[in-house]
């Protein structure tokens, strides 16, 4: 933490507050979560001495912070949706990368979101994750997943992909018209390190707003629409693992994404496909992944 | 902001990322919300670069988030608590209580909490806020409300007091053996400013560990205890009103209360009562209104 700004802050109250709360953790606690704990608190102290919150506002805070677990369920994470609005998902995927980058550079990460299942089932190479109807249009999805060091094809590799229908949902958000692991699916590469399936173009949606996401979006006067984008997740137990977003370059919020997310390396071109009576659109997206240390 | 802050705590990362985030709000946020939300989303951003967040922590947070609020319910406010263990409802208290200062010197306020119940009936001077069986020792308490600039009576001050009982409980949370707004009174001051009644010596008691604020105690190895305190606000329409905490100053939390709220000139003693079966101990509190401007 910068002195210098917490000495600005604190100069019109108690300089002694923070370090007394901080100075109360206990020899209990590791080191990790002790350098955690007090810095959540010394910059949520410094926003307050800052801003000189009220207690009005801070009350404000305390039910919306209240009323992002109440909109919570199984199937809906509100929390990370509050975390995507504010950046914060993205700017801990950064710095992951950062980390992970410092032995290579493999392709870029992006964010989870709230929207991956661990329950998408493996289908076969030259399968179709499309199991209900749709209005978009058919893309062939195909690449080669090769390795950082040896440019090597890397066999076996998991391609775990998911993606909103072309009305903006996923399967969990539209019972009625989706049926489960609709647009999901893990595909494995084989010994060339390719993939290929039958997928959507993918189609720009909203984030929910009848919940606190919602509520904050307005308070920002911000749009809640993500660009056009496709979850991937490449994992290979000799390799680390990488989550992924991929946007088509022909999308309009790409540089206004509510969650932060879009990479220039992340933006793809879905080109026009012929000869195939199941797909007028290609995609070939290859990714590298670094082994393990 | 101190900008030397930021500049350090980005200097590995993306330099203009948190710009980005906070210039996306919209022309049609107010001022005053604009400034604290940008506060806040820069504070967070220093906080995770400063720490390196990573993305299991992150998820560990957003999992704790979603806790606060599942864990509240009309009676429980969770998220009141968290910021009580975190310091963050006393500092904003102190900020109040500098603003309302700036106008003179009035009793110290201290924080609501979330046991505060805008239900309380009105008592008869003289009366008793004890309804239940109990294990504890009788207060006459009694004061009087004074004008900070003439220093003359209150009259018609309401005086609303709170309190746990002796087993450390507050009446919503121990259904079994207290009745609705047992411990609970509002008086009105009489024409001399003065108010008496009788109360319980208060308690020393621990904060519900059952919940998300027992999870951040834990993480912090810290105890759950407040000091025994009794609760006041008071109010009159022509008075800025002064919500407050005292505390006996035989307690042996007073330097260690879990959501940091004493302050020496709220530290009081209560002293032997004779020749009133109704109780054996004596509290004289006096409290002092500032004019509203």
């Amino acid at each position: 933490m910068s002195t210098s700004a917490t000495n600005t802050a604190e100069s019109r109250f108690d300089p002694k507050f923070t370090s007394h709360v901080v100075d109360t953790i206990g020899p209990a606690t590791d080191d990790r979560t002790r350098a955690v704990l007090s810095s959540l608190i010394r910059h949520l102290h410094d926003f307050t001495r800052e801003i000189e919150l009220t207690p009005d506002e801070w009350m404000m805070g305390v039910r919306f912070m209240n009323s992002i677990g109440q909109a919570s369920t199984p199937i809906r994470n509100e929390g990370l949706r509050i975390c995507d609005v504010l950046g914060l998902e993205s700017l801990v995927d950064e710095i992951a990368h950062k980390h992970a980058s410092e032995s290579g550079s493999p392709t870029s990460s992006s964010i989870l979101g709230p929207f991956w299942s661990p329950n998408a089932p493996f289908r076969e190479l030259g399968g179709s994750v499309i199991q209900d109807k749709h209005d978009g249009q058919v893309v062939y999805m195909h690449g080669q997943v090769l390795d950082l060091e040896t440019k090597k094809p890397v066999a076996n590799a998991v391609f775990d992909f998911w993606q909103a229908s072309s009305n903006g949902k996923y399967d969990f958000q539209d019972p009625d018209n989706q049926t489960d692991n609709n647009l999901r699916g893990k595909f494995r590469t084989n010994e060339e390190g390719k993939y290929w399936f039958y997928c959507l173009k993918p189609t720009a949606y909203s984030l929910p707003t009848d919940g606190p996401a919602g509520v904050l979006l307005k308070l920002l006067d911000r749009h809640p629409f993500r660009p056009a984008h496709i979850h991937l997740m490449i994992s290979h137990d000799s390799y680390k693992p990488v989550t992924t977003q991929i946007f088509p370059s022909d999308d309009q919020y790409l540089t206004t994404d509510t969650v932060f997310a879009v990479k220039d390396d992340l933006v793809v071109d879905f080109v026009p496909y012929e000869g195939d009576p199941k797909a007028t659109l290609e995609l070939k997206y290859d990714v590298i992944l670094a082994p393990k240390a």
